[in-house]
């Protein structure tokens, strides 16, 4: 009897279905359009197709699957509540229980549960990928924005009302940068992707740097993978738009390390893969900010998840991470 | 059969030790020095003697009292192995194993434990205090330096090593004040006693307050309580000193509910105690930096633990603590 679990990665646009083993392996997936009309009870039904359709494709090839459950990522979802709550990217307004929605039309399944896309990463690298047997560490996701999930004493922290391990709303420069949320100064302002572009366009204004490849693109057409390609050419402007981007993330890393004093944070994302570019002045950062005794302590490692499935993989990590507490 | 506790606080000059019931009253209580000439043998035998006598104080009274077990705070102590690292302040070198000692002359004992001050005010909070009920909170000690105690899902937050929640060394101003680490922008370098006072000195400079009470004062005699006096007097450096203060403090407690999402942060220690001159100006500081939607959750409360005796309460919590997880 081969065991898999279902992982579902809600996004704004289109909802990423797949079936997953236990070593993370995607066996078939599918994507469906993520409502634009707020219709929860369409949506419902077109996933349950969907994992249906799914579920029975995979037992063609093996009819000894056993489903386990599903496993859920979505913006705002409160996995206490198994509700995704008034998320500003999807169309449903207001309270979705959404775990309740899909109860009802699973009623066998032995997990049904939701989390965001940040947690779900960081229970994916925990049960998958490179956090196997730790019990303190951090994933820090960075991409459009800059999420993260936390896990202390084997457990991920949800915090009072589920939404905790929002690290990239930190402020890391008082009064800085506009952050998407309408704060001041976060470190998704500076960190994140976009945040990258907002460096790039800094320098080339401090600089006049006239002939950095940069100085072609538009604002709005930069993205963090051109700068990253500026950078293997050796271009001055990419070069330290990762070293400042490092320095801003060293420190954020650095106060998440003083809460937690973690194994190790992972990072996980698109700036993320710039590899050394990122992680070296990174590094050099946190150490910089650390008490001594913190100091070579901490590891900061790239994500053991395959970019490209990810999300799926992560959410699927829920049912085993679930199917675990209800033995323990 | 009444039940009591042990609590004994590690101090660089004294050691105080007392004996505690299940409310948080400390029934007797002795003081001795801490050795300055690092023999932590002829401590622990002094440590013995004073338990033992006041345990027999307390048996006179009522001899129908339980010793239940000996909780610690110290500083650099680790909960985990036992231990007191390295602790700059103590005169005792390298690794001392003093819960082992401890063990070897109290082996009937059910639960001796060692954490630092802050942590043990957080568990303190929880056993006797504010926190009553509470799984997710958090306790900043704010004194000579900044401390704090993480409690997540009903435990406390000790991380990989034993050493986590350092949030008073979280940077918060980036090449900001030197902290008393070595580190740079520290929340403890802003408030802390001796960083209110380091505010204060750099607000009559600013202003060049000649007419302020403070300005009668050296650097060296300037207290927190001066500071406070003044502001009650209506002296505009003081007020500020307490507004630049909550600003910093706000914006690092917001940084801690990012990441945790707690249902409260206490607030525990001298700047503390003055009330909403530090408390009004945190709060609004904190919520501004929040993100949407964690905006009016966070409770900021004052320590509900005696300021005079908190430090052995807390430190004799740790053994219900420790007992509450054996039956669990």
């Amino acid at each position: 009897m081969k065991k898999v679990a279902i992982g579902i990665d809600i996004g704004g646009t289109n909802t990423a279905i797949g079936v997953v083993d236990r070593d993370g392996t995607v066996l078939v997936k599918d994507v469906i359009p993520t409502p634009t009309h707020g219709n929860i009870d369409s949506f419902v039904d077109d996933m349950t197709t969907s994992i249906r359709e799914l579920v029975n494709a995979v037992k063609r090839l093996n009819p000894e699957i056993e489903m386990l459950g599903l496993g859920i990522g979505a913006p705002n979802a409160n996995y206490y509540t198994g509700t995704i709550e008034h998320a500003p990217n999807l169309s449903f307004k207001g309270v979705i229980p959404l775990v309740k929605l899909l109860e009802s039309n699973f009623p066998d399944l032995k997990a049904i549960a939701i989390t965001n896309d940040a947690n779900a990463a960081a229970i994916g690298e925990m049960i998958y990928g490179g956090a196997k047997g730790m019990k303190n560490f951090v994933v820090y996701t960075l991409g459009t924005g800059v999420g993260s999930g936390i896990v202390v004493n084997g457990d991920l922290v949800y915090g009072d009302d589920g939404f905790a391990g929002e690290c990239g709303h930190m402020t890391i420069v008082a009064d800085g940068r506009l952050c998407g949320c309408g704060g001041r100064g976060h470190l998704e302002a500076y960190c994140s992707a976009p945040g990258m572009k907002r460096t790039a366009f800094e320098l080339l204004s401090k600089y006049n740097a006239v002939n950095s490849p940069l100085a072609k693109i538009s604002f709005n057409d930069l993205t963090s993978k051109m700068i990253f390609e500026a950078a293997e050419k050796g271009d001055k402007v990419a070069l330290e738009v990762f070293e400042l981007s490092g320095k801003w993330l060293g420190q954020g890393l650095s106060i998440t390390a003083h809460h937690l004093s973690p194994e190790a944070i992972f990072l996980f994302g698109g700036p993320a893969a710039a590899g050394n570019y990122i992680f070296r002045p990174t590094i050099e950062s946190m150490e910089t900010h650390l008490l001594p005794n913190f100091k070579n302590k901490v590891k900061i490692l790239p994500s053991q998840l395959k970019q490209g499935d990810a999300a799926i993989v992560g959410a699927s990590a829920l049912v085993y991470k679930e199917l675990e507490k209800k033995l323990s």
